[in-house]
């Protein structure tokens, strides 16, 4: 009999392995190749190559200077192995010859604005809630919504896990706003903002919600490529993005959402926050609109708007400011990076805040600009969130 | 008046072309340009590569003899303008110095199993099928659903424009199922089936449906790095493919759909195809469950299982054809090309269906096994369901 088991056990581990060979069918070339202590080996066939570095924002805790060459073996292959990283999501990209590209052996390429990077996650830590877990996962959906004066526009919309069994069930709603260069997509994929979701509330940690990602370049209706405008190369220049247009017109998609989703369509379950541009939207919307948001988050915000604009939106900002206070907002978070270019923006903000008496939660965190942040502050902000 | 007439159309049109240039931002190296005459312009920017060539699936027409070089000018962008090519959605690479890459200056890439090409579409004729338009669009999701034998997976749902604000209606139901390698991604990118639907059901060519993108790799919960299996490397050489697992479990995606979405949930308004292992599913599963689907699709079908199973699925094959046929199902719809390495099992399975006497449609196509004949197959097949 116990040889039977031994038999059994054998014949079970082998099926295994053979299943495991066959989804993971290791290609000659396998980049990037995490390792256990969380140590990475990037690999790259280019026999012709006089020379190949990696860049990325892994390199900052090797202390290592600039690029970091790799090494060619005898079949032609490059490689290095950095030292153990810390957990994260870290993004990269070779330099082959002068020429800098994403990693040719992994399909895992990530945009910002009008780069193409390779990424990879080394788990533990907070990395895990932007790693994809065996968590229910909520619905996500690119969905077009009819704006009177800017024509019909994308938004991504993410249902919690439980949202279609639970036909009765009402949700809160964060409207989630990405900064300039982004759009309907940059919370949902550089921000992982699915991910976070999902885990944060199989864990308990965050009520479940509809999280509403819009796009806020008027001037564009969806991402590049993603409307009828065609394929245009990305850009952060564009027009209408920071002059009032989005912000005045903004309670229509509140009306949309409240219309076509089953949430709680009152100003003590609905959240605002964005990153940098989306810090500057979600800043001025909830100081227009005082009855909407309860719940406010600033992520390296711009905080005044470039040049005049003409906008009413802008006008009277410490009037209304003072209308928004005046009715208590539930939450008022901020939160920068000490090495952000909006830092100073964002003392002097405070400080006409603390003048006024105004309560806000304060979170400074390392570092500058970077989504390594937005991602952080992101998991942060929801557990504070309608409770 | 006139003269204020001008002045204004003069300042609208530079506000406009203003407008334009911040959308456009044409950076340095612009790729590919596609040039009104459906010639195109391919440029990179890689001063110290000693040779670049383009290689792509719109060479063929060109009377082209494998990869077409670019020339270097002066600034170190290397660059080749193309004849006129004919209206389509094309895919490329570039070869440098032996290093087979995306086109880096473009951003957008689409994943065909473990490779990333470069894409661009030549406007006019069925390749305004492919682009986004200027017309009412569907939502596309990605949802969850828990399959009782493999555990939580993921589909793509397309709901047809109108479907959120006609709480009232009901929709017929497209299934539609990739091939192998590919997976619950594969048909709305690489088979621009939501363009496709969206302009046909537009342009009142084609009935407003819900069309179901499932993953049939039952191995794998959803598309590489979408699951908790993490970023794996894509592979065709995955378990449990075309074993029966899948086919005996689709009914559970049927039910899953009928109960989320507002179906027309009877075999009159149901319709199932797929290209390649997708044909081979479509084709077993409906005539195992002769009931469910009255429109059956096969694009550059698989037809016999390869191997023994032991699937009951694919037992009694003539028997269930009978009982299949024996309901009278609406549309049998094969499609082949006519260099497809699938042709032969084709023939063979059409002598079949005709010395029985099975009634079914048959569409010939020029080439082989690859998605440009999918897209065609696909705009041919919709207009012919649930009419």
């Amino acid at each position: 009999m116990k040889k039977l088991l031994a038999a059994a056990a054998l014949l079970i581990c082998s099926l295994t392995s053979i299943a495991q060979q066959a989804l993971w069918d290791k290609p000659a070339t396998f980049s990037p190749e995490i390792h256990p202590d969380g140590s990475v080996t990037f690999r790259m066939f280019a026999p012709e190559a006089q020379s190949v570095e990696v860049g990325g924002d892994f390199l900052a805790q090797l202390s290592a200077d600039g690029n970091a060459k790799l090494t060619k073996n005898d079949q032609g292959v490059w490689e290095l192995t950095t030292g153990p990283l810390a957990p994260e999501l870290y993004s990269y990209r070779f330099i082959v010859d002068g020429l800098t590209i994403p990693d040719p052996a992994s399909v895992y390429l990530i945009r910002d604005t009008s780069t193409i990077f390779s990424y990879f996650i080394v788990p533990g830590d907070r990395a895990d809630l932007y790693s994809i877990n065996d968590v229910p996962h909520g619905t996500v959906s690119k969905v077009w919504y009819d704006s009177t004066d800017y024509g019909s526009r994308r938004m991504t919309v993410y249902t919690p896990a439980g949202y279609e069994q639970s036909p009765e069930r009402r949700y809160p709603v964060l409207y989630l706003l990405h900064g300039m260069g982004g759009d309907e997509n940059a919370w949902s994929e550089l921000g992982r903002a699915t991910q976070i979701l999902d885990n944060m509330i199989a864990l308990g940690k965050v009520e479940p919600m509809i999280v509403v990602m819009p796009n806020g370049n008027v001037a564009m209706p969806a991402a590049p490529g993603e409307s009828h405008l065609g394929m245009l190369p990305p850009t952060t220049r564009l027009p209408h993005t920071m002059d009032g247009s989005y912000e005045e017109s903004f309670p229509e998609i509140v009306k949309f959402i409240d219309t076509n989703y089953r949430t709680l369509d009152d100003k003590p379950h609905r959240a605002i926050a964005g990153l940098s541009m989306g810090g500057f939207h979600s800043l001025h919307i909830s100081k227009q609109y005082p009855d909407m948001f309860d719940y406010v988050g600033l992520y390296s915000a711009v905080v005044n708007p470039r040049g005049e604009t003409g906008s009413e939106v802008y006008k009277d900002f410490e009037g209304k400011l003072a209308r928004q206070f005046a009715a208590k907002p539930a939450l008022y978070w901020i939160a920068i990076g000490d090495k952000d270019f909006l830092y100073d923006e964002n003392v002097r903000y405070r400080a006409l805040l603390d003048a006024a008496g105004y309560p806000y939660e304060y979170h400074e965190s390392a570092d500058g600009h970077i989504w390594r942040n937005w991602r952080i502050y992101l998991a942060d902000f929801l557990p504070r969130l309608f409770r």
